[in-house]
């Protein structure tokens, strides 16, 4: 049996990763009432339709392509593996979640990633044409087709429409697809940093996803397809990648709740996950620590002294990301459901520590 | 858009298939009590590792793995190629469901299926035979290394203990794994026909699954992995085919639940499908009308005049298999939550229908 | 070690394949003509593009795709890979190569082969017309968009163009491409049943390929990409599959001196296999027997019995294919080198051979 | 038609490459003199045979698997395919063949590469070590396997016995398997800087491959495969990826001849290649000009003005690599049939070209 860390309940307060915690309740209570009905299978559920229906009116556009898929994995895999033919590459940030953390399911379907150098976990148009100014010698290398990126990124930046505006210009230049990973776009598109919104991601991509793993459902990212033809066919990727759920009503209802008022219980929860975040990093700049990345979104990196993390580890479990002599850096990731008491504990024992403490613990 | 057959909630009572329902309130009730407890992510949070327990309790067995994945296609594309190499082919039926009704998922992943001819949708010792008899040109054909089967079959009939034993001591004289598909196990388990148990699955198999979207879940199968070092590695298949949900709470709840008691839930509401689909039997054999096959499980298969058809089709819903003349094979399935006044009022429809009450309607 | 059969230089005389030769004599002075140029690499040297000239001429069209790789199996699995996305799927005759021959190879870049039952080896628009009725239920099933067929057949026969023409004919009207295999085109098309022409196939197929290492060269097969944009990344799939030969030239030389002639060495050479394959027939029939199949081709099926079968086997190696009683079905291949001699020798052992004589042996 | 780069023979003299030429005179006429034998297919002929026992004769090892592939790339595919599970990946340096002129073959078969720093063209136990270091998180990264490295590298390095038991030590430590693509072993192992011999090559790696085609022959290269389980069912993969050839025979007389004698024609072509560079490197010093890393094998890359590149190319063909201000990198390959003639004639140019000359060019 594998056993690849902890298991069980967690006996600390966590700010380990933000899918600790189950569904929102609302979106629980949304499953909860609608369970009775008999409704039509893999997808085509009413609560499925009406949820399409609900983000088309976000995205401000009635004809786009909607599929939901039970993982993070399985949306990127299934996007990329529907854009790219077998000797098309995608182009990834060495940082990005599918060069890192996705045990090579973008090869396990045939294509190769053409990594480049991340900035702030942003790619960059220059790295960009410098990954097409190395792979140009066909048919001996992979046709560069497609860009992955993810708004928010892996270290919690997120993309101005600006830059996001200038990598859709570099790839429309080089016949170039543009996807973006979304996970954690509710905390992107909320940060204090953002300047833009669903119907901007929208038209500065081809085909991005709106996570809900991580921001209020059980489970569930809705990828979103803007192109007909590649939306025509797009089913068949999701059943084949083992993704078309019989009971696809379980990633409609939670969806349909989540963005069922204009101002969405989806946004409200990716706003209250980064406020929470805001808390953490300020606690640590106000007890005089450094941050070791501007907090953007709902993760914070911190550079604290090994003696305030194993203080802050007796009642707190997070990952303890890299060691610099006596400091560490260390993750905290927030969610909606962080617990504001949480927080105040957080500081109480940031703000107390001293070096002397340590040595009463 | 893709729009593969009707739409939203269904407006008659539906025998289509056995996954138009949402959960078993109990099950649901599971979710909305460990909704708010922080828990490890990937499968090892503790209700995962809970109902893990109660399952190798219901196995007889402490150290076999168990993995949770979302859908029945996940789970037989995982396992298989979790247990082959690339030059290594699966047998199966043509009526199989990886054959027939999955997008070509197992040969994504690079594998051959062999087919064979079934009998009563069975696949027999003779066919296997045949089938090593016609695959033996090495290296110029694929070696066969997998035999999948379904218990309960695609037709609803099930395997006797004796049945399987044959195959399975085949399969061992001849180097060959045995895996069954067990979207409809808790049927099949539950059938009159049956002599099995789930411990005589783990003995007579190297590998199976529990199926829990079309038994009470709202998603969710669990596949058991006999041997150790095959067990070892199964997670990774899990993650590279985007199946292991941060939130596995979300399965292993349900599972808990479905087998909490050693008179578990799950086996009473296959039990109660089961049943319902033997009344549907009764009513058209009642009547004097044929099944086109014996109702072992809860699938009824019956050869109908078409006038029925079109009556029963004014409230009920259900697929009209094949047309022979004025008669036509429908298959009318049912679940533990199909309504008995449904299936009273579907008695009343058949025995008092007539060829000329026909004309009236 | 694998040991898959018999090892070295074969004692006897062998009708065993069509693959026992080395190259046709001229073919072998080309290379050897040819051996002291520098050439550009990977398939753009001057042979290669003086081949494809001569056999574009031959097809009657300037502007279709011709690429070399060598071998068979690299013919079919790169042309499918080339012609298929992963959701779709090639249909074949359940004898067809890519099916019984190739190690899953088509499967193994990722494709669903829906297997129909031949008719003499040949796939009909009955059984056609048949898979498309069994695979309609998108997303659920693979979308057939490939058709594949051999010419000549794996059991000899040839396609008439009556019969490749109703065969393209319903391809078209469902969206269907349609590919041969053309291991043995050339005896195809030298068939004493033939009626088409190169420019036949060329017409009557999307894609298609003639096959060197069967007929005259060391090794080598040209395939031929009608669909210009097909052919435009036809090369990366050639690449990608390792079948792009540094030296491309290897192929081109003795493609050219295949096809120098308008009256070509390549359709010589097939004919005389097919004249020697008639002579075996004749002998044996000649001597009361049976043939278990017409000889159409170069491949010779008789129903000889087991005394003779014995009795020819110390002079001769060849295939027993299957027995029926004191009869076996025996395939006997021949080709442009296949000895006068030999098959005088065999006539003679036919025509002196009695059961009795049998028993002196 | 795809029309990547020149076409033709070449007009200038070329030192763009080492497959220009055709197949050593020795090679061809062995290939003349055995072709009239019939022989066993798919490599089982007398001539492999012959091959085999001649190279393990050279290995010193009796029991070793050998396998003849048709290209580089396929070697490479091949090898990686029969030594990965799905989720096992290869670090290779970036760049790696397999990596930067493949067309992502290894991803094609499912198989993720993880990138490190080369130095010199060579993996470093140092950048090993940081690859281990950076992918332990499973199972949500793919598990590192093999090893690949090239001898020589890509930039015409070779390893030397201290450095190459060093990776094997680190692999053995870690559980990795160590594979060596030989496309240049023949230059390697007669390198100035070499202190191995085939022998070293066996058992400092697991799997290693003898590159043909750039040393002697028409097309061909030996994978040898050391484990006895992994040799046993290598065959399976070679016929899958289409590189079974069914006249093996082309590729057995070939290096029946380049390992006939125990003083081997194999590496005296590859040591008169050496001499070449070694006379090309001696051209551009004795002028007065840099190299821009030192000459180790075939492969000269040297720093000229780009008045004497013009100069050069006026009679010449060779990569122009990289421009710096006034100067470019130029890469020029030998071959056992580089002209001495034409070495000559390319040291009179360096000698004599003036900055002034070249105005009046």
């Amino acid at each position: 049996m594998p056993a690849s860390g902890p298991a069980a309940t967690k006996t600390k307060y966590s700010f380990t990763d933000d899918y600790s915690e189950g569904a929102h309740p609302d979106v629980l209570n949304a499953l909860l009432l609608s369970n009775n009905s008999q409704e039509v299978g893999y997808g085509h559920d009413s609560y499925s339709e009406t949820a399409r229906e609900l983000i088309r009116r976000q995205l401000g556009c009635d004809d786009v392509g909607i599929f939901f898929v039970p993982s993070g994995t399985s949306a990127n895999a299934i996007s990329i593996a529907a854009c790219l033919r077998p000797h098309e590459a995608v182009i990834a940030c060495s940082s990005g979640h599918i060069v890192t953390r996705e045990t090579g399911a973008v090869e396990a379907s045939g294509h190769k990633i053409i990594n480049v150098a991340p900035k702030d976990g942003k790619l960059t148009p220059e790295s960009l044409t410098k990954a097409l100014d190395d792979n140009w010698h066909f048919p001996h290398m992979a046709r560069p087709r497609l860009v992955y990126i993810s708004n928010a990124t892996e270290v919690g930046t997120v993309y101005t429409k600006a830059e996001l505006t200038a990598l859709k210009r570099l790839c429309e230049a080089n016949g170039l697809l543009l996807f973006s990973d979304g996970a954690r776009i509710g905390a992107a598109l909320t940060s204090s940093m953002n300047d833009m919104t669903l119907t901007d991601m929208l038209e500065l991509t081809d085909i991005f996803w709106i996570g809900g793993t991580k921001n209020g459902a059980l489970l569930g990212e809705a990828v979103i397809v803007k192109d007909p033809k590649l939306a025509e066919d797009f089913e068949f990727f999701v059943k084949q990648h083992g993704s078309l759920l019989a009971k696809g009503r379980v990633m409609g209802v939670q969806f349909a709740e989540l963005f069922r008022d204009d101002d969405s219980l989806y946004f409200k929860l990716a706003g209250r996950a980064n406020l929470a975040a805001e808390k953490l990093s300020r606690s640590i700049v106000g007890a005089g620590y450094q941050l070791s990345a501007k907090t953007e979104t709902n993760q914070v990196f911190a550079l604290l002294p090994q003696g305030l993390v194993k203080a802050l580890q007796q009642e707190f479990s997070f990952y303890e990301w890299e060691k610099y002599g006596e400091f560490s850096v260390v993750r905290l990731l927030t969610t909606w459901a962080t617990d504001p008491a949480q927080l105040e504990r957080f500081n109480q024992i940031v703000l107390s520590w001293t070096p002397d403490a340590q040595k009463t613990l």
